[in-house]
């Protein structure tokens, strides 16, 4: 037994796979979800869904009002873009970025890692088809970590030694799927579409779900969940 | 003018000072505090007088459940300490520790002022007279300030770099009472005491009354908030 960790779960395919993998080497899995406010609430029941079919030892589900922040196609009145090119959505950052968002669920995920005495905590970044933002990137979880270490009662006693893994980081979208079907991840679970259609389908156009669907096609998958185009 | 900053304010004394010390300078305030679940709610009721007598922006209150991750004196069913010796607070970390609270309240600021496109954020820490709590020394804010600058767009595109302010951090309390006397501070609206009596008056025993009663008799000032004993 690797002993307990921290898993940010938010109910897409990537923090689903990152739950196996923690499952896989032996963590005790705490997930933690949050419900800030975002315009895909939906993927809460995903989360939720996901952290039971995984089998999780405790899945909590935190409120956050990130709405009051704003500043995000996903928590204000901004558009999400549609129908973005490759191209496109490998420019620059895009504007369902969420200011802050990794740093406010790492720095819960830390306060709980430090009560339950876990020193692992578990977040599903990439970079490589991903969409470009800055809190997703490896010299931005290396601050965090050492940041953390300074933080906190167990770092400051040298207790423990927080580490944050990422997985993920260097895989491809496709590469990812492959990973979380070998671990048994039910993808038709997950839930990836930034703005669902007013009938509970996904969009099929948003960054989000075009990515979903360029990975299903590259790991040459069909993808459980219906896109909805 | 010194541009926008956002303002940690928990409705203590030292978050007071620094509104004022920020305000001094010439920034325009933007206070956040937070409703966390935290025993002393009622600090709160003293952010907002605090907020409106010096004259902010905006005060925004942000509702967090870190009850809901407990480990803390002041967030679970642990007893506050009463009465300890200078020497007793001097040593250790209290378990008055709230997990990651800083992290958490700054990650929320950091938000918050790229959303504003603030590059100050202000926070009241001290470590002279303070209660020994990890993430109030100068180390743990100067990696928390290195990488916020990594976390987000507004740091990543170098439209600006994110700055922590802490005016307070080498004062010891009766410093912190002088100074913010001086700068217009009306301590009769600002709360410290971590447990209030069932009448709503401060206990006069916990670390943080404590540190306040020793701080106004080392200023030579009288404290304006009866303490209660």
């Amino acid at each position: 037994m690797a002993g307990a960790a921290v898993i940010l779960l938010s109910g897409g395919l990537d923090s689903a796979t990152t739950l196996a993998v923690a499952r896989a080497e032996g963590f005790e899995c705490y997930a933690l979800s949050f419900d800030y406010g975002q315009r895909h609430a939906r993927e809460i029941e995903s989360a939720r869904r996901v952290a039971a079919a995984l089998g999780t030892k405790e899945h909590l589900v935190l409120k956050l009002d990130l709405r009051a922040i704003g500043g995000s196609a996903l928590t204000a009145d901004i558009a999400v873009p549609k129908g973005r090119s490759g191209e496109a959505m490998a420019t620059g950052i895009p504007v369902t970025y969420v200011p802050a968002r990794n740093t406010i669920f790492l720095s819960h995920a830390l306060a709980w890692a430090e009560v339950l005495g876990a020193q692992d905590i578990f977040i599903g970044v990439n970079v490589l088809d991903a969409s470009g933002y800055p809190d997703c990137r490896a010299e931005y979880i290396e601050a965090f970590e050492h940041m953390a270490n300074l933080a906190t009662k167990a770092g400051v006693e040298a207790k423990s030694r927080f580490k944050v893994h990422t997985p993920l980081i260097k895989l491809a979208k496709a590469e990812i799927i492959r990973l979380g079907a070998g671990l048994g991840v039910d993808f038709a679970l997950t839930w990836s579409c930034y703005e669902p259609q007013p009938d509970g389908r996904p969009c099929g156009l948003c960054d989000s779900c075009l990515l979903r669907k360029k990975g299903f096609a590259e790991a040459g998958m069909a993808d459980p969940a219906a896109t909805g185009r």
